[in-house]
């Protein structure tokens, strides 16, 4: 099967166009100031994948570049998009094996990631990672020396720190998506239990991405009504609820939620992409939301200083990247947690060549 | 690893409703026509996902239901798009094995689709979709008998005929997808060699999805302006575009394009999942707007009324389905290879057991 | 200057359409089942249009009936609106002085009013009121028994209350704008102060439209973090906030924000329309979103249960209108406060011959 | 009535954002190349507030400033705008009468304009907008010296000539809205008689913007098939259709729809308002379509190169303005309207001191 030529290449005449248009007399170029907006996503997978697809649909960007390493299923990526033009605002979209197509990106979405060998320890895996990003990171920066970069690789928090480092950025620049999407399937649990608009639920999961994530239990409201606080104050119905037990296993169950697709599917995409499009508007449109999401930890509910370690916290995003922090409310178990996780990072960071 | 419970399995307190809100006296149970907009997707793969997760994204329904025959595959995709509810209007997701789960649907979108065997016959491979579109169809008629069914699986032509046989349906309430997206690619190749937006570019191709689609030269425009009659005025230039052997090129990068991507990525599922997205929105949302799509070709350009075939033409639909059928101008040679596809499928189908 | 006419008026081809289009065979018409979506906006003033336009673009109708006692003033804006159409998905857009034009309307939404006369008494306003929402509501509800009813003309509770009365409806299909859009006013105030998306400022007015609102402090959360107990847990500085005279003035700031926009403007407009098509989305699309609009007070808050009148309190809106009410803490004093309004309204209406 | 005085007047604690929220350590400032998109609109009235408001609704723009003469008016308006900040996302909105407040826009919309005072002479009116035109234009140029410049006021070609020459800016840089809405009521007209959708039907109005435009007869389709050729060929009904005086009257029906609004609602708003719109989205998106705008004209269809006149032709538009001008096909009678009404313009214009 051939492949597929441009037009010129068939034969069509290359004049159709001074046929059919005609240049304007005297006109100038864009100036310089009048940027458009440019996404690139690293990793054409089914994360990369559902997220470029979400951004386009939600019509985030100008122009959107995907670089994977396999420059066939890359192609056959951009293509498959790229035929749907009829049906979509005008994007240009591009795709290379090789960076110099992410050049002047105002947001890089690294999703790219090995994959664990079987046997392999967590160590083994994330060394090969670093070594994966070392490839990635540098060039990017490079390219788009004033991008935001957003990881959405796992392990997240480590793979963002790695990031931050071989960037060489601010750390307001290097977020992680984190545990928005965490938060997201604890909203959706609340919302499903009590038939409300998932929109209407807050609910932060936050600290480490994965089995060590944290719920904040007194941040759960509806509507703008504080969930625990009203079951107290409601005669003693709350006692069922306020069962550590019980909370607990509902925590478990939103952790165990993204394995369950996993195990059922064979990986998870389209949350994922709902969810790093919504960051990406939030910072590319400025929006000043505040969304739970891995930064630079560092001083934050007595995590040391000096320990530079990526967890997330509610943060408040704009054009800049985290603008500010959200000074939510921690418990001292859950502060404790935290802490704990920082140093469960911070020494298994101290392991890596970064 | 367990299975995710409700909250309700988890201790979450029943009564955490009755805390947060209380009901409302002498309310009215909803009024039986005040209907919610519900689509069903048949077929959980990569073009049923790429649907329903564009058909979400553009708010398109309230309710969406997914029925596929591999019960985990179907509940991962179910809990991967619920996961996206704080990111999203609130529609209702439900995913079966059973079609009980599409009662009352406005669109049915049948993507499902037996695969070929390598040494298969086209004419065995037929047999077993009639086989699997048996036991589709007609319990999807008889959940929603004022349904649309839009048919999406390939052979698209030969399959639409069959859902309507199957489900008894009149003809304008059943369409299949046919060459909407073909004439999308052809568009997308237009615009991008022209420099001009896609939605600008008007290109048709129709009759046979595949090998033996006509793509209509003399439909051509651009912003209204008719190209192959712009450069037939415009001195000579046209001598080289006008050229049979370039137009014929043409038409085959268009039907390859297809090939090359399912060549490079394995499928498609991006593109078609935007055009049935615009097909379904034209349709519930009864915009009388034109697409090519398969339809009960009978009547038209020569073919003998009796004989019952699918092709695409460019008709108009709206809640009631296809409204009518676009006049377009066919040379006598166009004419010709529709009406030599018509007489093809009707000799196949004849083969068939419908 | 001539009526513009229809164009076979002008002698264009009848048989157009015939030469342009041609019929599908053996179609059948749309199911009864297969209803569209309709909105009609009694009241083409400045509230009114600005509420029609706002529902056009963002696309919340398949139809859209105006009705105004002024004929020409009326027609006028359906062909400023209908000559958008290139610009706009496909809804079919009606008016007329005749109620006829609303029928099987799925929501009405009353803006008419009449206004005050220099001199005027309460009273007699609202006698007026009333003359004119006899002769609006009872052809409304006659020619849509299902519809939702949305009250926007002022004052909003006691209006609600008379068009519930005049229509016969259950009371969860009856509903005012109520505090709605001073909810808005409060939160983007708090929202500018704190350099936050005033979708992350979650606020409450509630009680009556107008002067006497109470204003939610316990409510006030950015975020998800609530602001007074942050405050209050963050050393003494809350001490400044939480005097009760600064709370007094905000909320007095609130209430003058929409005075001020009429002494300024002469009218408000925008951010009503904003306002009551984010409250259609939430009806129509069944969105269970929780707003605070006026609704059937009686029995809540310590308003005794015989006393029927409208005070706006967060309820969660769907498909039938109101599903419930949140229940959000009030202190003793707001809850007296609300009792106090319902008194008032209560003995108002007793003047009044509904 | 106070005016409404912000949050920190009012005795609200100033530190409650540092309450609420902490810093990010190391925290750089925002790149100088990651701007926003600032649309300045100059003046309030009607048409001014409709376009802003549609631009606001379909989020097109980070930053919106309005300047207009009447402070309290102008003030006004921003503040109904700023109201609606809980139902929209994120946009600075501004508002002054001094120009400063347009500092660094990407596009200035220009709707103010002198009205005609009875017994005025056509040519004493134009003066008096060239004067007002002299206090806009040259400000907007030096607070924005990269900005596309679009005119809307009328008599908007003449208007677009005299902003083209204060502004200094390159021809491709300077549009004026022409004829691209009575472009849009051609649609209507032909899609509401049709009963298609109003977006399939392409129609083009061109040249001097109002009594004197061109209907281009040729280029009307509906769905891609030529509206009179498809007559011609289908036996002979085209005879009605092509009789020259039904063309004109409706022709003349379309010119006259604008003038019938003004005089049923007393000015046109809504329509204007989605026109702007979609042509703001066109530029500031780099969308490539193609739209009828005023531009200047000299070099085209005869016109003598060193005419300097605007005219309307359909264009293509993107980030730097006028893109390319398409090579519409007009009759000797239509190019000779076309040189007629560029020979009035340049007349017109030898008597204006710009």
């Amino acid at each position: 099967m051939q492949k597929v030529s441009s037009l010129s290449e068939l034969g069509f005449a290359d004049d159709v166009h001074r046929a059919l248009f005609r240049p304007i007399h005297q006109a100038a170029p864009p100036s310089p100031t009048s940027r458009r907006t440019k996404i690139s996503v690293i990793g054409a997978g089914n994360v990369g994948m559902a997220i470029a697809q979400t951004i386009l649909t939600q019509d985030l960007t100008d122009e959107l570049a995907l670089v994977d390493a396999k420059p066939d299923k890359l192609r056959g990526e951009m293509l498959d998009l790229q035929h749907a033009a009829a049906f979509l605002p005008r994007t240009r979209i591009l795709a290379s094996t090789d960076y110099d197509v992410t050049a002047d990106s105002d947001l890089c979405i690294i999703t790219a990631g090995a994959r664990q060998i079987p046997g392999e320890t967590r160590i083994d895996l994330l060394q090969r990672n670093l070594t994966l990003f070392k490839e990635i990171v540098p060039p990017l920066a490079r390219h788009s020396p004033s991008a935001l970069l957003l990881v959405v690789s796992n392990p997240v928090d480590v793979l963002t720190y790695i990031a931050w480092k071989l960037s060489g950025f601010p750390p307001n620049r290097v977020i992680g998506s984190g545990t928005n999407l965490d938060s997201s399937r604890f909203r959706f649990l609340l919302a499903d239990h009590l038939e409300v608009n998932a929109q209407d639920v807050q609910a932060y999961m936050v600290g480490e991405h994965g089995d060590s994530s944290v719920a904040l239990w007194s941040s759960i409201s509806v509507g703008g009504v504080p969930v625990l606080g009203q079951l107290a104050s409601d005669d003693n119905k709350a006692a069922v609820v306020m069962e550590q037990g019980v909370l607990e296993r509902i925590r478990k169950a939103v952790v165990d939620s993204a394995y369950e697709v996993i195990r059922l599917k064979g990986y998870t995409s389209w949350a994922i992409g709902y969810s790093v499009a919504s960051l990406a508007r939030s910072l590319l449109r400025d929006q000043h939301r505040i969304h739970p999401i891995s930064l630079l930890a560092a001083g934050f509910y007595g995590i040391p200083s000096d320990r530079k370690v990526f967890l997330s916290l509610p943060a408040q995003l704009g054009r800049s990247g985290v603008l500010t922090v959200a000074n939510v409310h921690l418990t001292d178990e859950e502060a404790a947690r935290l802490r704990h996780s920082a140093a469960t990072l911070w020494e298994l960071q101290q392991k890596l060549d970064v």
